[in-house]
């Protein structure tokens, strides 16, 4: 579709970060085809005005768990113990293929209402979260979370399924893959290999949780020779292959340097580390070591949101508090880990996450007629200090507008929320 | 005016907390009339329809400067000095009565469309953030910040300031006043003994920033023999005043069991305490120690929000990720310390901040037709850890409807942010 973006206060890249210009921008298929002077001859089939408006990149949720939405706040303020198993595990086995369906839709539409077009996702149904993203028109990266052993019925089941999953949906322009073996301590190191071989086979790549708690590091030095997570999976080999490892809150220096090593992208998590009791990445020590950093929120069960621009609040915030240093983790900072850098760690290179001729037309427009933007001192940090995405009114991804003015296009929002309410029934009023 | 809100679920206190209902809400005159059936021959003269909707007490902002709106965003990611002298003063000193009056609106309209009803103001200008409290019915806790030497010209007009405001303006229903020293390493002894004798004259409480920075203690024990800010404070008797202390991030165990003694309640600003690289108040000893800890966001150029959702959220999370405890300060903590403990900070004793009848008719009705609380497991939770506060729709203050889905009934919106604008012109694009 040919869309015109016009006199629009745009985001866009620069030698030290991000500069806003007014400026137009011209949309055809699924590409950025222009930034500035209108191209001769171009005959947009919308355009869309850009009076007190601001134009970024679709933000990129690097990590989360969208089917997870209908399990939002069964378990806060709980340890981490009684919140996986007595309150996501117990819920989470009797969802049905059709529930984690209607329950991914509905953290598509939450990110999309917040300014995200595309998200990683490990999920457990193949064919849901696919299907799902395809429907609402949203660029997702999909992974079927993989665990048990290799040779061993369930862990060989679940490689068929992703290897399944790939087959059925790999010709989806939204879609991508990566192959997710769920953790050191739910994969045997014979299932990580066969995992890495089949990212190979697929040339995909590998999409892992890693050194999340003090206790999984613990755990995984006892049983493999005094071995933390990240020296375990390096030791397996799996670094071989493009890695984005996520969390990695519980690091060591020589963790860092290895990550930095072998270019493992870093998907940091800040609410969902801070409120399973986890704590804090050293997110400023990753990227003074040269390690991609991108942001996630984490599936709705441990955050309990899945809003990136209060995920960017909280990232360029906790740092300056840690570290009791007020220049940490900047504006800038964050809008690129949730832009390019995502981008990057997700395999797409530098064709998704700015606005420039050729870029994937993945975008958000904020209205900045209201407080969080008055007055217009500083766009790039009213985005992360003041706003909280709230502001999104219009949506497009891939070339197609996918909100429009906070309406959906392509899915009925209320259906969504309706069937998603009652399949929680039992846990609800 | 007698309200009518119908059927609508409603966060009500319980012993453990808080508990939601689905029931009606009276209001009659500025007070809550009645919460479940309706009085026998209750004739409202609005109703409110509940469908979808949950009514909460008004969120309750115990510490900001709404004036610096305007400065939103001036100085980010910079060391503390270059915020203060190069980024904010600066602009600050330019800021005209006129100024500082837009942009206290335009504050106030921003934590009113968060659901904010009740704030608690430091201010430079008197008669300004007043007039805009009357002006767009909000109900405020102003202080005149006072600095410098008793007997020195600058400390005692802003003396006389104080009171002359408190004269003007003590019979507005929804105004009432604190007498705000602005920080010990601002004041001396003899201006705090004095704001001291004049809270008493007046029978008003006492607002004052108190260890904020790492620095300030230093430089405080450096002049004053050791003591801490707060040491300090006790010396000179300000504790035997109703006190409310802004911040206290650099705090000892003695200076938490003087709080706690002399019942001085904390008002924490995780945002800005981050922001500005101070680090993170000990607000979960403080609650062991017994000390009434409240919430609140701090000014514009600090936060850079005004938004109380946001804060409860930080508040919940950084505590939980600096303790690694997933148990710390929970959701029904953070709503605590956002109305009945702000109420009782600023000396409301417990006529406000919760849904009961007898209370001060301040509330916020949400829509719960969202992704962010959809479905519904745990209201009082996804309050804190899922809403960002764009779902806020209603906003009832002291028995007026001041704004009615989300449009203010007293006040201009576009004119507040045209003014702010044109009067930030300089700095703006």
């Amino acid at each position: 579709m040919k869309i015109l973006i016009r006199e629009i206060l745009a985001l866009l890249p620069a030698a030290d970060g991000f500069r806003t210009e007014r400026t137009n921008v011209a949309i055809s298929g699924d590409e950025i085809l222009a930034v500035g002077d209108i191209p001769e001859g171009f005959r947009p089939e919308r355009v869309l005005g850009g009076r007190d408006r601001m134009v970024i990149p679709g933000l990129i949720n690097a990590h989360t768990h969208a089917y997870m939405s209908i399990l939002r706040s069964v378990a806060d303020d709980v340890p981490f113990e009684d919140w996986l198993f007595r309150g996501v595990q117990p819920k989470e086995d009797r969802l049905t293929p059709e529930d984690a369906y209607w329950s991914a839709l509905l953290g598509m539409m939450e990110m999309i209402r917040r300014g995200t077009t595309c998200f990683n996702d490990q999920q457990m149904h193949i064919h849901q979260t696919t299907k799902a993203a395809v429907d609402i028109g949203m660029r997702g990266v999909i992974g079927r979370g993989l665990s048990g052993d290799a040779g061993e019925e369930g862990g060989e089941r679940r490689l068929r399924e992703a290897r399944e999953e790939y087959d059925r949906w790999k010709d989806e322009p939204l879609l991508s893959f990566m192959i997710s073996p769920h953790a050191p301590y739910s994969c045997t190191g014979a299932l990580i290999q066969k995992a890495a071989d089949l990212s190979e086979e697929l040339g995909i790549g590998i999409h892992i949780h890693l050194s999340e708690s003090a206790n999984e590091v613990e755990n995984v030095r006892k049983e493999h020779g005094g071995m933390t997570p990240i020296e375990y999976m390096d030791s397996l080999g799996l670094f071989r292959r493009p890695t984005l490892a996520a969390h990695c809150v519980h690091v060591t220096d020589n963790d860092i340097r290895i990550l930095a090593d072998r270019g493992v992208s870093v998907v940091t998590n800040p609410a969902s580390n801070m409120k399973l009791g986890n704590g804090f990445a050293p997110v400023p020590d990753m990227l003074d070591a040269g390690v991609n950093v991108c942001l996630g929120t984490d599936g709705a069960a441990s955050n309990n949101a899945q809003n990136m621009f209060r995920e960017m609040g909280l990232l360029t915030l906790i740092h300056k508090g840690v570290r009791q240093n007020a220049v940490s983790v900047s504006a800038p900072d964050a809008l690129k880990m949730s832009t390019v850098r995502g981008a990057r760690a997700l395999g797409f290179g530098d064709s998704l996450g700015e606005i420039a001729p050729g870029k994937k037309a993945d975008l958000a427009i904020l209205n900045l007629d209201c407080p969080e933007f008055t007055p217009l001192n500083n766009p790039v940090s009213q985005l992360t200090y003041a706003a909280d995405g709230s502001e999104v009114e219009t949506v497009i991804i891939g070339g197609e507008i996918v909100m429009e003015n906070r309406h959906f296009r392509k899915i009925d929002e209320e259906r969504v929320m309706y069937e998603v309410r009652r399949r929680a029934g039992a846990w609800n009023q």
